[in-house]
């Protein structure tokens, strides 16, 4: 059994009163396509899974594979293929024009059901007395992106989700390559959608994600697949994640500049094309509050409008039931430090790069 | 701006395959009425927000002031009073019992409202197009108990919930002198209900729940309202929580011998009467599910029918969605460690006594 980071750093505090009441511990790797690390706080070479962070990675297969040029599919539907999203009709929709045009249906869903993320939807199928069906599942998209990629390339869809079968073994090398890792199935976990989640360092999740950003590195129909995904994802942020929900104000406010999605126990990932770099962290304790926060510290340190788009996020009040400001979602002075020799690293090279004329 | 343990150990780990995908650090102090540590794990000396764990010491008044006897507060309505309940209909109902015995309303609560946690009653709102109110809030009871104190002691109710409100300082007072500390209403940090929850140690907590649970050291009035509270929980453990909540599941299964409350962001507290002892810990990232597990090892190690009432607890089971067993939630090789030295401790006891016969 491997082990968890000893000694990560507080990324992230709560307090309530004068009292730092809670803080979340983690890692953070940030790096270029060449894997060269511009930032790396705690245990950045460890394994973590890196769970729905990665389904523009999973996804890639879809495009990359001419499924999505076989199939005619949009950018609305490439952009649900790499979410977790809500359960809004918008994402409902979108997912059934998926399936359907690859001929196949809602019965074929191996992600299981369960309430969706959106409370108006859960409250609208409560009150029609429903229960949640798989298509509801956060991954549902990505799910039926899988399916069309299974199809197109004359796989039995049935089992897709397995380890084992010939899709999960291309995706987990495709992965492999862009991550410049070595993923098998015998290592893999279970994600909560039943498809294998597999162990990789934060360290290379940054340097795949730059990658996955620019191209760079990458064989030219990979890249274009990339860029595809970027694209669909950038012209559909809702599609990604919903209303009100981190990835997609992100996204909305900064795209082409940032791409960044979130998985289940704390893991966020990020693109940052024009910068060249990637993003990966991982809150040990898998609180989305502390992985949210800090994410949104970091892209303030990179982006130079992020802290504004983001400001909401950074400013993390704490409201109670009444709606009185009881405390605040702080960054941890480990990673205010970490962030600032960040921001002064780039001035830190002109200012050498002048003192040699 | 107080500091959290920096050093606390891992007391819960998350695995998925052969991955430890997350980790719970946190702190655990055993103790008698007098003090005396048999168990000290990570910084039990530090600040910690005690939360809705001690909703029971925060009842003392409402017994010890004689409002209880002279409103006729059955069992039920005292242990509502020191509920986190589920907005059940049978907590509803007693909480109204409650406030109507005290010659109040649920206009008078001032918790402010969430949806009740009981998903069956929040769905059944959601059918009826309704939104929660305040006695859906789950310390409903508490309020009820606190306005119905006010009353009795001829203070205005108007503003109970307020740090400088005389109710509140009388229960800060009460509070200090069962766990030896000194609150002050300066002090306080603002809960989610909005009442005063104030900074003190988890050393202090365990000593306090000792006496909670036996009335050692505490006047005869004082333990006399303990004995009535344990004595209403332990009747009607599902009214301190509700239908498969970990705190009325132990209590319904190891009562008199365990008295256990829960609270925001990872504490928990309990009272062994017959050991003599009191427990309290605090998860430092707040997590209910590392707080839970870790009360959960603590009980089995200290009581002897624990380990069996509490076997799907300890089992720590995670299913996906689809209901695939995908991994476990265990305790940390460091808590296994602290605890097995626990039960050796009486035997060790044993031996040594027989070796200076």
């Amino acid at each position: 059994m491997s082990d968890i980071g000893q000694d990560n750093p507080v990324l992230v505090e709560l307090t309530r009163g004068t009292t730092v009441e809670s803080c979340h511990r983690g890692a953070i790797a940030v790096a270029d396509a060449q894997g060269e690390r511009v930032l790396a706080l705690g245990d950045v070479e460890g394994p973590i899974l890196p769970r729905s962070a990665i389904k523009a990675l999973q996804a890639m297969i879809l495009v990359e594979s001419g499924a999505a040029d076989a199939f005619g599919l949009s950018d609305a539907e490439l952009a649900v293929a790499c979410a977790s999203h809500s359960g809004d009709p918008v994402h409902i929709e979108a997912v059934r024009r998926l399936l359907g045009k690859a001929g196949l249906d809602e019965s074929d869903l191996a992600c299981g059901a369960h309430w969706p993320i959106s409370e108006k939807v859960s409250a609208e199928l409560m009150r029609g007395g429903k229960r949640p069906l798989p298509i509801h599942n956060n991954c549902s998209g990505k799910h039926a992106g899988m399916l069309a990629a299974a199809v197109h390339l004359g796989l039995d869809p049935r089992g897709y989700e397995r380890p084992d079968h010939e899709l999960q073994i291309r995706i987990a090398g495709l992965i492999s390559e862009i991550c410049g890792v070595r993923l098998s199935g015998a290592g893999a976990a279970t994600d909560g959608c039943s498809v294998p989640t597999w162990p990789l360092s934060l360290a290379a999740l940054a340097q795949g994600f730059a990658r996955f950003g620019t191209g760079t590195g990458l064989a030219p129909a990979r890249a274009g697949a990339a860029a595809a995904l970027r694209r669909a994802c950038f012209a559909h942020p809702v599609l990604v994640a919903g209303e009100g929900r981190f990835d997609t104000i992100a996204m909305a406010a900064l795209a082409p500049s940032v791409f960044v999605k979130g998985g289940a126990e704390g893991v966020h990932c990020a693109a940052l094309p024009e910068l060249g770099l990637g993003i990966a962290l991982k809150v040990d304790d898998g609180a989305k509050r502390g992985a949210e926060r800090a994410m949104a510290e970091v892209l303030a340190a990179l982006v130079p409008d992020a802290r504004t788009a983001l400001s909401d996020e950074l400013e993390g009040e704490l409201l109670n039931w009444r709606g009185v400001r009881v405390g605040q979602i702080v960054a941890s002075p480990d990673l205010l430090r970490a962030l600032a020799s960040l921001e002064a690293a780039p001035r830190r090279a002109e200012v050498s790069a002048r003192s040699t004329v």
